[in-house]
This record gives C-alpha cells, sequence and structure tokens, in this order.
C-alpha cells in the first residue's frame, strides 16, 4: 500500500465509495476505463455520485455532477482516476470540474493513456484547485489493470479459466469433460464471461464442445467470441455460427485461406491474421476495443497463449474429484473411468495455507465403507 | 453434529480438552487409539489430566487418576473414548474408574475392538456410575478414524500425498520434481509422516528419487519406511537401505523372488506377499501395529492403491507455478521448461469456495511487463 499522508486519510472511505461505483460498470466500458466519482459539498455532505457506464456515455465525474446540481461550489470532487482534459466521444471532464466550482479534486490514480497522462491534473492546479492524487492507488491500479496493461502494451489483459479435478485432469482419457465442476461454478465462469470484452477458443474446442461462449444474458453486452485457428478445419454446423444472440469473429491466417477450401458460416466475420500467432489476435482485438479476454481452450493453445506473454490471470476451479488418466507429469494414472458418473467424489477435510502453497486435505468417501 | 441433552452441555468444553489431550499422542500410539481424560472432583474442579501416549504405557484414565490423587471420590471422570474392562498390556480401566470412586463418566464414543464395544461402559453402569455416552463423538470418531478404520477392516487408513504445480503438474517431462512445493510444506510432510505409521513408496521412486522417508526427527519413534516392489529391480544402494536412523522393509510378491537374482541389502527386513496387491501389504502393515500409513508414491501406484481402496484420504499441495507437459487430459501442454528454475511462478489474487468447488485466481506476474 502507498502511503498516505495522515490529513488526507479522510478521503480513503469516500475513495473506497468511489472504486465500489466503478465496479458497476465492469465488462462494459472497454475501451473505457472503470471510472466512479463522488461529489461533497463544502461541509464533506454527499451531493452526487456516478459511475461510467459505457464508451460514448457520459464520465463518472459528469454523472456525479448532474446529480449535485448547483451545490458543489466549494465541496470536493472523488474521483478512481485522473479527469479527462481532451476531447473525445464526450467533452473534457476539466472543463466541467472547473464549471462546478469544487475547490477540491481527489484522485486515486493517474490516467496513462497519452492524451491524458498527467495533464488532467496540471490543468485543474493551474486553475487553483487543491488536487491530492494516490488515495487508494494500488487498489484503483488492480481494478483497471485490464485498461492499463491494453494502453501499455495495446493487447487486451488475458485471462486464462480451465477447471479441474483435484489430480489435475480437465478430461477423462475419452474426452468427455461435462462436467467436471458444479452448476454454480459454471454460472461464475458465465460471470467471467460478461466481465470480458472478447472470448477465445480454438478450433478444437468447437470441433469437440460446440460450446455456446455467452454469458447467458447476465452482460448487457455479451463479448465477442471468437474462434482462433491456424487450419479452418471448422464444423459446417455449430452454435458460435448463429450469431444473433452474440457476434462470432473467426480468426485464422492467410495461408490458412490459401490452403483450405473452406465454406464460411453467413454470421461470424473473418480477422485474416498474418502468421496466426496469439500476440497478432490480441493486438487486432485491442483495436477493436477489447481491455480484456478470456482465453477458454484446449491445452495447446492455452500454452502458446502463455509461453508468447498472451496470458496475464489465470482463472482456475478445482473440483473435489478424482479423474485419473495418462500418466505423463501427473499425480495419477487411469482409474479406468469412462463416465462422469464413474468418477470418486471427495469431501473436503481441511484447506490450509502454507507459505505461498496451499494444502487441500480431502477423504474418499466411497473407500471408507 | 450428534445432538447433545442440553444438560449435558456443561461437558462440551471439558470433552474438548481431552481430545486436544489425546491429539498429543498423535503418530506414537498404534495399534492403540489416541485417548484423552480429564478427572473432576466432585464440585467440578479439575484435578487431574492424562493422554496415552503409546501402547504400553499407562491408558489416558490411569495418568489423570495418578495427577488426580486420592480427591476423585464422587467426581467426573471425561474421557475421549469408553474405557477398557479387558486386560491387555495394562489391566483394565473399569477397574481403576471403579476404585477411585468417580460418581460419573462422560464418554465421547464408543471403542470398536471387540473386547470392549460396550462392554466398558455396561460395566460401570452396573456398578451404579452414571455414564454420559455420545459428546463430542463426531470429533472424537474423526480423531480416531485411522484406528477405528483399522478395527473395522483390518487395513490402515491410507493418506496418499503429492505435491503438485496449478496446472495438475507434479514433475516436468524430464522427470525433474525438485522441488515443486516450499520448504515449509516439505516440512508439513515430515509432520504427516510422524503423524503416520509406515511411509510406502514404489521401486520407481525409489530408483529416481533416492528418498529418505523420515520425519527429520519430530517423530518419537520414526515411521516403517515401505518399498513396495513387483520387479525387485532396486538400486544397490539407497538413502533407505541405511537403517540406522529408521527401520525398512521390502514388500514383494514370492514370484518376483523367484525370477530375479536380486542382492538383498543388508539392513531392510522382508515382507513376502502372495500376489503383490496394495491390499495385501496394508493387511501385513496391520499385522504390524499399523494403523495409518502414507502413501509417497508415483502415478501408477497411486491409482492402483486408490482402485483398490487402499487410500482413505488425499493431502494434495498446490503450489503457484505452472509447470506444463505432455497433453493427456491435463490443463496445458509443454511449456518448453527444461528446469525448476524456468518454471512459470504465480501471484495468488483470489481464492473463492464456489459450492463444493474451489476458485483459485493467480497472476503471471512476469507477463506482466
Amino acid at each position: 500500500m502507498n502511503k498516505i499522508n495522515s490529513k488526507n486519510l479522510i478521503w480513503v472511505p469516500w475513495m473506497r465509495r468511489a472504486l465500489q461505483l466503478a465496479s458497476l460498470g465492469e465488462g462494459e466500458t472497454s475501451p473505457n476505463p472503470l471510472v466512479g466519482a463522488v461529489v461533497l459539498d463544502k461541509e464533506g455532505h454527499i451531493l452526487g455520485e456516478g459511475f461510467h457506464s459505457r464508451a460514448g456515455s457520459p464520465h463518472a465525474e459528469i454523472e456525479a455532477f448532474a446529480q449535485a446540481g448547483n451545490n458543489a461550489k466549494g465541496g470536493t470532487l472523488i474521483v478512481t482516476l485522473e479527469p479527462c482534459c481532451h476531447h473525445g466521444l464526450t467533452p473534457p471532464c476539466t472543463e466541467a470540474i472547473l464549471k462546478s466550482q469544487v475547490q477540491r479534486v481527489v484522485v486515486a490514480s493517474n490516467d496513462p493513456d497519452k492524451r491524458v497522462a498527467g495533464k488532467g491534473i496540471s490543468t485543474l492546479k493551474k486553475a487553483g484547485l487543491e488536487v491530492i492524487n494516490g488515495i487508494l492507488k494500488k487498489e484503483a491500479d488492480y481494478q483497471n489493470r485490464a485498461f492499463r496493461f491494453r494502453v501499455k502494451t495495446g493487447r487486451p489483459w488475458g485471462v486464462l479459466k480451465w477447471a479441474m479435478s483435484l489430480d489435475g485432469r480437465t478430461s477423462l482419457s475419452n474426452g468427455e469433460s461435462k462436467w467436471i465442476s458444479s452448476s454454480k461454478a459454471r454460472e461464475y465462469v458465465h460471470q467471467m464471461r460478461a466481465n470480458s470484452d472478447a472470448v477465445i477458443v480454438g478450433g478444437g474446442t468447437v470441433r469437440m464442445d460446440d460450446p455456446l461462449l455467452t454469458s447467458r444474458g447476465i452482460a448487457n453486452s455479451e463479448p465477442l467470441r471468437v474462434v482462433f485457428t491456424k487450419s479452418l478445419n471448422l464444423p459446417q454446423q455449430a452454435k458460435l455460427w448463429d450469431t444473433s444472440v452474440a457476434s462470432t469473429f473467426i480468426a485464422y491466417s492467410s495461408i490458412a485461406e490459401r490452403n483450405h477450401l473452406y465454406q464460411f458460416p453467413d454470421g461470424p466475420k473473418r480477422i485474416v491474421l498474418n502468421k496466426s500467432e496469439p500476440i497478432e489476435l490480441l493486438e487486432a482485438l485491442a483495436l477493436k476495443g477489447c481491455n480484456r479476454v478470456l482465453w477458454e481452450c484446449g491445452p495447446r493453445l492455452s500454452s502458446a497463449a502463455i509461453s508468447s506473454g498472451c496470458v496475464q490471470e489465470l482463472a482456475v476451479v478445482i473440483s473435489p474429484k478424482l479423474l485419473g488418466g495418462e500418466p505423463f507429469g501427473t499425480p495419477l494414472a487411469s482409474l479406468g473411468f469412462k463416465s462422469m458418473e464413474e468418477v470418486l467424489l471427495l469431501n473436503q477435510v481441511l484447506l490450509k495455507r502454507i507459505d505461498q502453497d496451499w494444502l487441500m486435505q480431502m477423504c474418499i468417501p466411497q473407500f471408507q465403507d
């Protein structure tokens, strides 16, 4: 945690509220960041709150001032990100702040966008306002890690998700994988999709699982569904080709197109890549406004994504079951199971953190007579 | 939790203390159970405490009475297991209880041993004592799960332990596995060994890792070290053959002996099995007084032990690392790593229980620029 001057501690609870407001836009604001704002009058009473709800809609500060009305004079604006000072889809927030006549602006963190990058704060200071920066900076930067990473690198923040059994298995030897995790855990994955701007699978996952890849209605706008294929070996029929529920993109290399006669389905749009590397795909998705992508793919594409630096975060669901399988550097060899009904279910006994590791202790109730 | 008559709730804190005392004997009492006891005077003040420290030593009740002296008359004995009523290595506890002239005995759970099995309690009742049974029964039965299982089935309680990375890998593709877990986690494994009566590995683990398998001095008596081999293909030199620190047993089938000319090392003792099945080995170890064994073996023997019902509990250390490997129903394929120095280290972000599953969310700091 960054050190906060003790006289500035009074802003911490308000900034926490502003961060909470910012989180309401999760999954909807890209390519913009999450931002929340609170306006106080000169006695420190709350006048208004706001958050950025989607690109093109008013910024958080503007929402909060609209609620505050004409009573902000001499008051304080608390905002999770440095106010913008440029004309984008909406006018500069610095203008609205000066017009409101607040005397103080409390900010969590700088905006890394080159059009702002400190200029928002210096504009306010030059106009004579008190600016306090760095309140809950770490929390704010974590909340906007996807936006900040995309601005810095030109690529969206990559999250790789998988579900596995306690013995590290994502499927039985015959390929069966429905379902390893509980329905509640799968609902949580729908929420993760809603918080993402795109969901990426490989061709193998389309052939094997025929997934839908939507948030099941949780998101206001469903994430882009992206099939990343080197071979263009894709089925003619697939749930993803129905783009009435959400957009689908098929990303492939120009080489694949030349080598394969492929009857493209009607719904999906094309992303033609040069070398068909994960990094190329992510650069293309950043240009489509993606801050955060969710990788939901098989082992080979997952490893390629990791190795090329396209994964920044992992979300691993560990299910208290034993599946067994081929013994290649894995805890268990085959247990001879042919369907998910046969796998061993475990009872949790203990979960314990030991240094940086986790200890999971479980019982096999089937073998306790 | 079993229902307790509200007037008996006053015994719960004393029974909790008795369970705590019992746990002091962990790993040392086999083939006997863990037992703790507290003696109160007739006003309910504590007079004495005791626990069973090893087979052949006084039972918990006797220890507690010795501390209580002559003031137990009219008082209460709280004990985690039904007192014995037979002559074993020590005289029956029921005799000592009657001699102490306590008026009440509070018990957590019945002794499943056929020589007791309710007869201890009925002896006390017949002599006119008040006996209250079932206080913290579930906790007491869990504490003595290994003893109870061995009495019921004739086989020790099996615990299977492994350490793996977040992607479910126990080694790199080249076999390197030192070390996946932290040194603190490995110390915890030493503690697990100390709480076990025997540690079992396969021949492959001896050839590959040359392990020591001791508790590193934590245990008063080191667990038996057992090599379970079908082939008798064992190295001439191995740390396990030095039996000055702890006993070693080599368990193999009579067939293997006929087929192989094997120069047996001097230190280890032999366990000759018929068919060399895990269950046969465990029956042999039960006869050697083992209540609890720890399986520390490779994938094939682990799966065989599970499939034959020789594993009742799992202890899995999950280390926040990515190793990668062959893609066989595993979350990741190769990441091309050749040594433990190269593997990806992760930062924990979130651990969350979702229904019966666990969600682990981690970041790859190396790829965040």
